[in-house]
């Protein structure tokens, strides 16, 4: 018998070549960070010896949800002033609470906090875009989930950096810092085209393009944004960016919504991915669009949850639920987003968005070891006719019981393994009363 | 000291007519089913002496949610054939299905299990629609829940009934049976102007008037309903309603989407209700229309769930969410049916659609105890600014932890009282093997 990690038995495995409804049970050997063997659970007993046995009878079995977009530092923000008029809320109190706030403490700080709840929703590897990542990464690896962190690039002065030039640099820093860390990846993250003038927007690109990382950016949010970007410069906003050669780097384009066939066109034809947010799309009343186009023009789509302030939780399954349910609604066609392709965007199409398909995504020997098992001998679960379609529908992050990223263990039954969640909560009220001290004494 | 049967001690007790965002601790004593005061802990811990003692530190208080229009005897059907355009669902999946297996059996077992998960999802009365209606009282009483059991009318023969003529009389049967019951009332359910002729909708109001029960149909749900009705009556289905003085009873109207504003200004005048199904209006594609005007006009609104099998789940936090959501970005305004708004429709929106606004909806003294408990020590729920937004944008059911129904305990720290989830999980299997088996021999 060979020595592996864990043996993960008997689970409803998901693979989406398989297209029956409910899969045979199977089993998967993880040994070294990576999937090994997936296979027959009796063939499996006899072959491995695992240092850790998971049972996943009557669980299902998947990939880790891909976040696609958000701001994970933004947590102790969650529910600060919702229900507001977009400017309002951005401008009198996030912006106000972050300048007063924002520092390498409150980052890692809050970092924690949502990597903690991120886990909780079954999420293996966030695509973050903020400042102070350093922090962000530090309270990613002790939580135990992948991360890419952008850091924000603005044309004017943020956090604690005068321009632009001093964000290149350390994200050049921080790319060499952690390029060999299983678990964190650095990314420039131009803002938005309204934050970013065409040479930062230029230097973001060339800079991805030298240190072969992700490029990060909002667009085609609002429809003002492509108004004024029209108005400024003649061209729609994915124009815009094709036209000073952003594409020719790995892009990833969150929101992304207001897309016009030529601009999808682009978009598939550079290989550059949208990360939909449609809960923040709705609760900022940003608007929504069809995604038919997009899928029949072959736009790869991933899902982002955008910052809790703008959602107001880190679910995955929500968002799937909430994206599959509107877009039928939108196109006046049932059969549209169906559950099985939700959980695709939600998992390979998240793959993809970040460049890394060949490593996580799916579940094949080879891959990274980044899986989830979700409890089906629920009420809530049951009866079972397919599993995508109660993942999508029916279910809830109640029913994820057990995380595993890179081959370790970091959520069991529910419960986090590597971080405290009371020591979450007293910091989170710790937080919660200097910001209200603060907004009162404004 | 005063014995009682319950005493919440210090919890964020909900009351609309505070508007502060985070309420100060309350305490709440429960006696004979009823509240019997609410004031501040250390007052109620002298006067009271309680035979049970629910610390309620750090939970939310509130009284339990109003799901309008429900199937809950759909639940076996949860995921069967999702996806699908809608009238390959009903006619090829759902109505085959509700053929086979419409039984008193059938009704019982699976009523049991949406109660089940109704209860874990916070809701404390039902408004339902369905057939053997007394099977689903059997099973409210035993899970604990309140309910109120349309029992559908139709021209056409369905379930064990050949006409209309013995649905009234069952109706009338059942309401004498269940008049002193506590948790259960009857109710009159026409299922809709395109399943039941002018005829079976004027008897059925002329019912619900002598017996002083609700009257409770679907009602313009898609834009066909709406175009049909228009081709065949001259009217818009409200109009059209109205003209055969449907409205001189009590009615709650599901769906009601598509409404003009001549037919809003019609169910405010009339005092009829609106029971607001977004999933299910999106999952089917049955559309969208912006609810502001209805505000404006004062029609009362609700909160549905809709069968399981068109949602698919029973959640009305999940509810309030997307239907808040959906109504930002519809009206292009983030402020509208903001997050104290939805809950007040949730619960007393409910109840004055159910004409129980005197009897449940809120917590005060003299009104039925119908309370849920919410956990806000969570990571979820950290920090809270504002409980409401809490409820609405970031909590899930996962933190609701006791539900207390007309004064009694009926989920305690998320574990139902009178029910076994494992034996609802084995029913739902069996079950769940008989449909497969039904769908696989057509």
């Amino acid at each position: 018998m060979q020595k592996i990690d864990i043996l993960i038995e008997n689970g409803f495995v998901l693979n989406f070549e398989d297209n029956s409804e409910i899969p045979e049970p199977k089993s998967i050997a993880i040994q070294n960070g990576k999937i090994l063997e997936i296979g027959f659970p009796n063939d499996l007993k006899i072959k491995y010896n695992p240092e850790i046995l998971l049972s996943a009878n009557s669980k299902i079995v998947m990939p880790g949800f891909i976040n696609a977009h958000t701001h994970v530092a933004m947590s102790y923000f969650k529910g600060l002033a919702d229900d507001l008029p977009l400017m309002e809320w951005l401008t009198k109190h996030i912006w106000p609470a972050e300048n007063k706030f924002l520092s390498k403490d409150f980052v890692r700080d809050a970092a924690l906090h949502g990597c903690a709840e991120m886990i909780k929703n079954g999420i293996t590897i966030f695509n973050d875009m903020y400042f102070f990542g350093d922090q962000t990464a530090q309270s990613a690896q002790k939580a135990g989930i992948r991360a890419v962190l952008g850091e924000g690039v603005l044309d004017a002065p943020v956090a604690n950096y005068q321009n632009a030039n001093e964000i290149f640099s350390y994200i050049e820093k921080m790319n060499e810092k952690y390029k060999d860390n299983e678990l964190i990846d650095f990314a420039v993250a131009p803002h938005a085209i309204y934050t970013c003038g065409k040479e930062n927007l230029i230097k973001s690109k060339e800079l991805a393009q030298k240190l072969g990382i992700l490029l990060h950016i909002h667009l085609s949010e609002t429809r003002q944004e492509v108004e004024n970007c029209i108005k400024q410069n003649g061209m729609r906003p994915v124009e815009y960016l094709d036209s000073i050669g952003f594409f020719e780097s790995h892009v990833v384009i969150a929101h992304g919504i207001w897309l016009n066939e030529n601009e999808q066109k682009i978009l598939a034809d550079k290989k550059a991915s949208i990360a939909i947010n449609t809960s923040s799309n709705l609760k900022l009343a940003s608007g929504f669009d069809s995604f038919k186009s997009y899928l029949d023009h072959g736009v790869n789509l991933s899902i982002g949850t955008d910052g809790v302030a703008s959602n107001n939780n880190l679910s995955i399954i929500e968002e799937m639920s909430i994206t599959s349910k509107l877009q039928k609604a939108l196109n006046n066609d049932p059969t549209i987003l169906h559950a099985r392709k939700m959980v695709e965007i939600a998992t390979l199409g998240g793959a993809k968005a970040l460049n890394k398909e060949n490593e996580i995504g799916s579940l094949e020997p080879g891959k990274k070891a980044d899986v989830i098992l979700i409890e089906t001998d629920s009420i809530e679960a049951q009866p079972i006719y397919n599993v995508y379609s109660q993942l999508v529908y029916s279910l809830s992050s109640e029913q994820i019981k057990d995380v595993i990223v890179a081959g370790k263990v970091v959520m069991k039954d529910r419960k986090l393994v590597n971080i405290d969640e009371e020591e979450l909560i007293d910091k989170a009220k710790y937080y919660q009363k200097k910001i209200v001290e603060f907004n009162s004494n404004r």
